[in-house]
């Protein structure tokens, strides 16, 4: 069944009219503090899974809250993790299914980190939507809720069946998702495509659908020089000190260029093909207004299509920070006796997370050996995202392209990302089908960092892609 | 006039009675969170500038709050800096004049950073009192003035003119301290000798009188990539990050024996005369009880001369930690735009600030040129404290043996101290006479770390010896 135009043409003038009551509801969301990663909010990360549970049922979706087991936190204490919502709309035998995955939890925001306004209160400036999550993955989980209930409001039969899937750890490496997953393969069983909104276009204008991630492993690295931290006038100079120790040793990882220097790592990377080669020129990518956008005063290579291939088909390293040294403003005068190093691998095929951190743990236990400090010292690998590899030819991919063009009349263009969702990779495995990344942010929405922020019109354009991209999926049946 | 043991032993006892008491006084200090270094702080600091005047004015001093001037924060923000007080307590012509040095400001302290009890409620456990600031340095401040206050409840006539500048800010550098000292020259013009009770005990069990102090330099060293701070994921591997910069500077400042590396440094640090060779085999200390102390892995140098030399007379630079990175628990992928290392030079004779500061940021900008990073790179000195040594063998440090002979029937050691109180020479240059310190918290009080404390047996015998001190003083009339 072919839909014609002015179908699309009323769901479009309905979200546009509907636009600022789908902007309050993202405002709603945005309040909810659900930092994965921060113990003391994970009772608002179960709120959130509470929260996104009504929103399915408002829609007419079947959902539950599926227990997602206990969290066993670095320090030695448990906590419960938030549970996941599991949802279904629709169970027509003839009609195929979607499975739609998102994540309601964010990642950590202070106010007095540099953002301008609370990271916690979504504040609109010249069309900015600016808050914690409204991009990440907030913003696009809800545009699936209102691009539903916008063909619902119309009298649009969905053509397809809809699963869902809504966690609340995914800025915590998704913990407990993998084995709810793995004991609920029933509810995978029947779903004939994916698609995941939590990603951003490759520039602020064009979009794209997305077939390719890299994966993450992530490390800390402990050394201890003793019981607790002492005066740096009483103690300094008769003590090894644990800070320089941990800090030469992280120094050590990285080249100037940007390039990993660990020993077995590089080796695992697989080879540049021809055809990839081809795909890079036609990319609409422009370093310059890349390198202005970030502000940054370098880039590692000289020409978009290697800038690219950094971004997103050769791991990277980056160092985060250090736990237990003196991390405020003014001047303490201590030395820190047990710091933590905290770094990641972004991993691009054919790195594995059980080889990456084999290679990385006996490296580093290697360079430690010659550093010759009396000083105690552990590598500990964190959670572990593997890669993700699709098939962009696939008619889940082109009734995405379709919906796009409805909307933005572009062809979008076919990119990988530089960042992990792990969990596209386990619904590629578990259901066996296309999984595509469909995202509806700008490139410059700051993920993960300060002022985070989702545009209105990516926000209200997108919930469009999706209602279109709903309708698109049924022309496949 | 010579008196009888008789006075002393009342007195003594007199303390014994009050000891209870004189803990309380210290309770209600500690609970005032006078930190100097965080400005949110900032009204308890003069809130303690206030406590200590009435308790000056209590004792019969006439106190007065000295102006103090404004302090330009780091961020280009102003903020008025605490009062200083200022008292006097006698003016018999007669009479010798002592004048007494204390600060009631004290480091960071939050429970979460290891902490067994409330850092800002003076709980005793096993004799000894935890709090912040019980050892450093408001337990000693308050024992000035339960000495005093003993002495007239015993009708016992103080020998001396006493004056007293007490501040908040010294753990922040002393900040509007030394241009209220050149201001006020009247006020130090007859003074005869200066003591300053805001150090410890080379151990835990016998007391000594401090001759020497190292000075400080302290520096900032800021790198900047970016405009903010940017998701590992989708740029990691295409900018130069700030973070691989900072820490591969700093950790390059220092050997693994801990001596500094630092070009045109230590070639201004003065040569071990033979008469100093000789004072270090005498010193009560040992090296073994000092690693087990401290559950220190390993110490620089392997004899007890060698370690108390790099704890007092050479030069000994710490790494303390980052700004501006991730520093919470958990992982966070985040590449930090602007971080900021801090680290400080303990210094000895004959090493100025000037000079200090001019090698450290000469050497640390030749060092960044070599690294051939695109990144931002400043090198910012901070505060910075004169190196101290007085003449052991004057009266005030006569005054000050007899006194701890009498309370512990033992002959003080003579020594020096890694720490700085760069207010001690201050004090020696605007008076021209002696300056001695005289400590009374022990080596294990844990001043600037979690878990700080002085013990009741210090606090109480402590105020003893100030006691007796004040009137072994009288003596040298």
């Amino acid at each position: 069944m072919v839909l014609g135009n002015e179908v699309y043409d009323k769901v479009f003038r309905s979200i546009d009219v509907n636009a600022d009551k789908f902007v309050e509801v993202l405002e709603e969301a945005v309040a909810i503090v659900s930092i994965s990663a921060e113990p003391e909010h994970r009772d608002d990360c179960v709120k959130m899974s509470h929260w996104a549970k009504a929103k399915l049922e408002s829609i007419g979706a079947t959902a539950e809250l599926v227990d997602a087991g206990i969290q066993h936190l670095h320090d030695g204490t448990q906590l419960p993790l938030p549970p996941i919502v599991f949802a279904q709309l629709g169970k027509d035998p003839k009609k195929k299914t979607l499975l739609v995955y998102g994540h309601l939890d964010v990642q950590p925001a202070k106010k007095e980190d540099g953002w301008n306004t609370d990271p916690f209160v979504l504040t609109e400036i010249d069309g900015k939507l600016f808050g914690r999550g409204s991009t990440d993955d907030k913003g696009p989980v809800i545009g699936w809720i209102h691009a539903i209930r916008t063909l619902q409001e119309n009298g649009i039969d969905l053509p397809i069946n809809m699963k869902f899937v809504f966690e609340c750890m995914e800025e915590a490496g998704s913990e407990g998702l993998d084995e709810a997953l793995h004991n609920r393969k029933d509810f995978l069983q029947d779903v004939d495509f994916t698609c995941i909104s939590d990603n951003y276009w490759l520039g602020k204008k064009k979009p794209c659908l997305t077939y390719g991630l890299r994966g993450i492993s992530y490390f800390f690295v402990k050394v201890e020089c003793a019981k607790q931290d002492l005066h740096s006038g009483c103690y300094g100079g008769s003590i090894h000190e644990a800070l320089p120790d941990l800090l030469w040793v992280l120094s050590q990882l990285t080249n100037i260029d940007g390039t990993i220097n660990i020993e077995g790592l590089n080796e695992m990377v697989a080879p540049v093909t021809d055809d990839e080669k081809e795909i890079y020129p036609k990319i609409d990518f422009c370093i310059k207004e890349y390198q202005n956008d970030l502000g940054a005063h370098g880039l590692t290579r000289k020409t978009k299509e290697e800038i690219l291939m950094r971004r997103w088909r050769f791991p990277s390293l980056s160092l985060h920070g250090v736990e237990g040294a003196f991390d405020g403003p003014g001047s303490k005068t201590v030395i820190p006796a047990k710091v933590t190093g905290k770094f990641s691998i972004r991993t691009v095929p054919n790195m594995t997370p059980e080889k990456v951190d084999e290679v990385v743990v006996a490296h580093l236990n290697k360079l430690w050996a010659t550093r010759g400090s009396p000083n105690r010292f552990e590598v500990i690998p964190q959670h572990a995202g593997r890669v993700w590899l699709s098939d962009p030819n696939h008619p889940n991919f082109q009734a995405g392209a379709k919906a796009m063009k409805r909307v933005f009349d572009v062809e979008p263009d076919l990119t990988r990302e530089g960042g992990s969702i792990p969990v596209t990779l386990s619904f590629q495995e578990l259901t066996g089908k296309n999984v595509m990344l469909l995202p509806i942010g700008a490139c410059d929405d700051m993920a993960h960092s300060q002022n985070e922020k989702i545009n209105r019109r990516n926000y209200i354009e997108g919930t469009k892609v999706l209602a279109a991209y709903l309708l698109e999926l049924g022309e496949f049946q």
